[in-house]
């Protein structure tokens, strides 16, 4: 017997305070770096994605998404903003939530936030990047921009690729402090910075995570040195961008999904044409990640949707071992498919 | 004084039972009347309307779409799938559910059912389309196909354009004997009839609503006279049609947003230059609509992204009036929304 339509028209959901529970009942840490082995095997199977661009509709004062794909057997999207304007009105920069379907039949299966979802995979997607790319042995990361992202990122270094100690630095030391407080007994060494310059220096890997739409220019190019890894992730939108171009021109850059990034990354910057590198390839075997010591790498990272897609499944295969979930009646289902009249009719008896 | 943020982290849901319960309070040619004004008010203002096509996930099963729409100051989507075999599978061809968003800051405002609210908008856009289109003075509807969508079809051409008899046809004549059984008490003269050409026979309107996801002619060219207004809806993708494309070289053809009717529409059997007419120019006096009594008027009807943006719309106004809706904990709203981390940890205590 397979689930019956009634069930099957009732879709989970992960409400924020379930996530939040979730997050604690694994340990953040933990959660990244199980998310990061959904998207390294994810990355593995790169053929077999619907990789559609994501959808924008922009406005003035930001941005709304929706990033679909599919494997074929399963759907997701994503529904994300971006306001940088958002904060100083004490609302998110960013807020997502998020759907998986069934391809078969089209009914949802799941129905998640995805704001502090967000926050993990992205945390994830970097680590996984960083296996692949960042010096061997690195213990040091500067942290330029110590927003909501920053100690997610912290944690999924320390996890996943050993890093020890952290260097922060925000133009708001408010955030670095408020960083700083929560990495506290995490058993990292945490450093807080004056000036970005100060946070790079002896850094192996500098990774970047602002919020301003704007070309900003946070590293410039006499911060960043040989054998360094940047981890960049906050320009992320046509119009913003955070390194120097110089930087650029000096490193082996790798990528999500080139046609998205040309045009949200750090590479909206250089001609349509310079080489990069897409990091499944990496991942697969079929292209070099680091290659030598001095080498400068970046990860020029915007998110593309089958990392949402791989942590909404690692989500979908906590729902029935923690229980983090409620059912919503989201999905008409009237005993005859035909007959949606009589169901509305019969409701009012 | 603002709602709080934490008042808006809070995402108003409207199940299918909350649907229901808004139908029968309502009564549904009502419902479908009032979603009809709000329809045709905004195809007066289409301009101000970002037409992005919808986005589809094609398998062989069927397809899974997202279709994304704002007006500067809204933004919507629905998610909506189209399996033609789920029918016999004991699933609905087609579920669906919409959001809207603030575009200013991006934050979701409603989540809805849309299974039961597409039926509604459905109709609601034919009978906005006829009433620019039918035969002046018309009362009788041929309805060819008479699945789910058949009874919200002819509710709404009785309430808005004053039919009072319907001539049913299916294939399946358990499915006209369902829809007949909902008409009765309606005040509509309801005619069950065992061929198409005998359903169409006198009609002064035909509305075509099957399912099959193939080039079928469920009307043939013999079937249409000089005067009658086609209401065609049920092709609605690539490779399904309904109509002989004999109907369609002497029809005079409405549609609602060429580039999407051209790939999805009856109009996919025609040459990509052939003479169309854009529904919203009708009704905004840009463009003539039925302009003589002989005339055979067709709506190339798919379903448009503003439609079910002016359906979520209404749903939205009558959310505090009715109050058939939930609160749902979607959006993660920290205090400090730099310190999204922090808000996790603590849920912890």
């Amino acid at each position: 017997m397979t689930l019956s339509p009634s069930a099957l028209a009732m879709v989970p959901f992960v409400s924020v305070d379930d996530m939040m529970k979730l997050v604690n009942a694994i340990g953040p840490a933990q959660m990244i770096a199980e998310i990061a082995d959904y998207i390294e095997a994810d990355f593995l199977r790169w053929d077999q994605f619907d990789k559609t661009p994501r959808v924008a509709a922009h406005s003035e004062e930001g941005v709304i998404e929706l990033m679909p794909t599919s494997d074929g057997e399963t759907y997701g999207f994503k529904y994300v903003n971006g306001h940088p304007a958002n904060m100083a009105r004490g609302f998110q920069t960013v807020t997502a939530f998020g759907v998986l379907a069934r391809v078969d039949n089209g009914y949802p299966i799941l129905l998640s936030e995805m704001t502090v979802l967000t926050a993990l995979r992205t945390a994830a997607t970097s680590a996984v990047a960083a296996k692949h790319l960042a010096p061997k042995g690195a213990t040091t990361m500067a942290m330029i921009g110590n927003g909501a992202q920053c100690e997610f990122q912290a944690l999924a270094f320390q996890k996943v690729i050993g890093i020890n100690t952290v260097r922060l630095y925000d133009i708001d030391p408010v955030a670095t402090d408020k960083a700083a407080r929560n990495l506290a007994n995490t058993g990292l060494t945490v450093i807080k910075c004056k000036t970005a310059q100060e946070a790079v220096t002896g850094a192996d890997i500098v990774t970047t995570c602002t919020a301003d739409k704007q070309y900003a220019t946070i590293l410039t190019d006499n911060m960043i040195g040989a054998g360094q890894h940047i981890n960049a992730i906050g320009g992320d939108c046509p119009g913003k961008t955070e390194l120097h171009k110089d930087i650029l021109l000096r490193s082996d850059i790798f990528v999500e999904f080139p046609p998205q990034t040309r045009i949200e990354g750090e590479i909206q910057q250089l001609d349509a044409g310079h080489p990069v590198t897409e990091l499944w390839q990496v991942i697969a075997g079929k292209a070099k990640g680091r290659s030598s010591a001095d080498q400068i790498t970046l990860f020029d990272s915007v998110g593309f949707a089958t990392e949402d897609f791989s942590a909404l499944r690692y989500v979908h295969d906590q729902l029935h071992k923690h229980g983090y979930f409620t059912e919503l009646d989201m999905l008409a289902d009237p005993d005859d498919p035909r007959d949606l009249f009589g169901m509305v009719r019969r409701a009012n008896t």
